[in-house]
């Protein structure tokens, strides 16, 4: 049977490494909600880039960028990192450079592994069941606050690990996978007040940026599974 | 107020690094309950040494050694890492030299902050009545398995945390204390349980070493609170 491990850190990630695997990278404040959106959106295809100076290259070619630092715009992006920036009248049919202070690092680092999907709440079902069809092991990837460990992306791991043991098709023996799904069984009644209480929300509530909290915690709102193939996320389900 | 925060895995302390705190390492199954075992029964120091070259020089200087890799016994030590290793008879008013896979490593890493203290569900209430005489940061260091996370010394985290919590002198905003002190809520009345089912177990069990794991998850065996300080853990009670 397939196995399921999560990686609580990007700066964990070599020590759970397994290139065999489908990996999960999740940033669910904002970088993995916002990817769905776009998706939902029928954005063509997004391009991530690590740092700022690519980002500003791609805009100098005539791209559409979408980039923030710690919630922040960046000064010569088109828009930020909050889902509701990704609107239909603004990327649909369009290729959308996008570079965020923890996703776009954390999509890069696992890119040399079968396959990297991106998970959030809003794709969870949808996610679920692209996994079960591709018979690997699964390594969920949080993308955490700049390597920090952080609440919303652990709980959804426990939420997507779930998932997939119900479903028959994977088993585990990793322990963050217990206390993730240990997290997730406890508040999956109330996640909205769970997450809440999470560092990030008094992050984004400073930048006035909490208003997407609750649609970020709302399940399969979207059908979509971005995957990152050749530089760039497309949707494999669209 | 002072602060709290849990570090999940040694690979993720430069991120959490707090010179002026309280660092508590912590290696639930088994280095840090063997070393309170070990003050328990009168050790005068121990030596903790990272490596297997360095434990063997001091065998041959003619130190009691008690040293393992992966659960085993290093074939020049007198012992390993199981807290009845460490009777009186044995080590009572001696210093002992001490090096196993995850623990020591994990007290150097620490050394130079504040104070460095080692923390056991055997000693967590001296552990707790000590670290709110320090008026310091806290930070709670686990030593996981070869940099990956482990249940039995995150749940550990969450049993501190609310115990400094509860007694006023500490807050937190750090997202790793907060699912450890759910997870030690909603497991503190079935520890032995829940550890029952961490990967370390089943390590333990293929050597035939699980029957210390008990005795691991009975709090407040002992009054002790090991401290390093210049390269030698003494007991800041005795």
């Amino acid at each position: 049977m397939n196995k399921i491990e999560l990686c609580v850190s990007p700066a964990l990630y070599s020590f759970y490494e397994n290139r065999d695997a489908v990996v999960v990278v999740v940033d669910v404040l904002r970088a993995t909600s916002s990817i769905c959106t776009a998706f939902a959106n029928r954005v063509k295809t997004l391009i991530p880039v690590e740092t700022q100076d690519e980002a500003k290259a791609k805009k100098a070619e005539g791209y559409i960028v979408a980039a923030e630092r710690n919630g922040i715009v960046l000064d010569f992006a088109d828009f930020g990192n909050s889902p509701d920036n990704f609107s239909e009248d603004l990327i649909g049919g369009k290729e959308v450079v996008y570079s965020t202070t923890n996703g776009t690092k954390t999509i890069k680092l696992a890119a040399e592994s079968h396959k990297v999907a991106i998970g959030a709440f809003i794709n969870l079902t949808a996610l679920t069941d692209w996994i079960t069809k591709q018979n690997r092991d699964v390594l969920i990837l949080c993308a955490g606050w700049k390597n920090k460990v952080n609440m919303e992306d652990t709980v959804f791991g426990g939420a997507l690990a779930e998932r997939l043991l119900e479903a028959g098709t994977h088993n585990t023996i990793c322990d963050s996978v217990c206390f993730a799904i240990d997290t997730w069984k406890r508040h999956k009644n109330d996640l909205l007040s769970y997450i809440n209480q999470a560092a990030q929300k008094e992050r984004l509530r400073k930048n006035g940026l909490d208003g997407c909290i609750e649609y970020c915690c709302s399940l399969d709102q979207t059908p979509v599974v971005p995957v990152y193939e050749n530089g760039k996320l497309v949707d494999a389900i669209g």
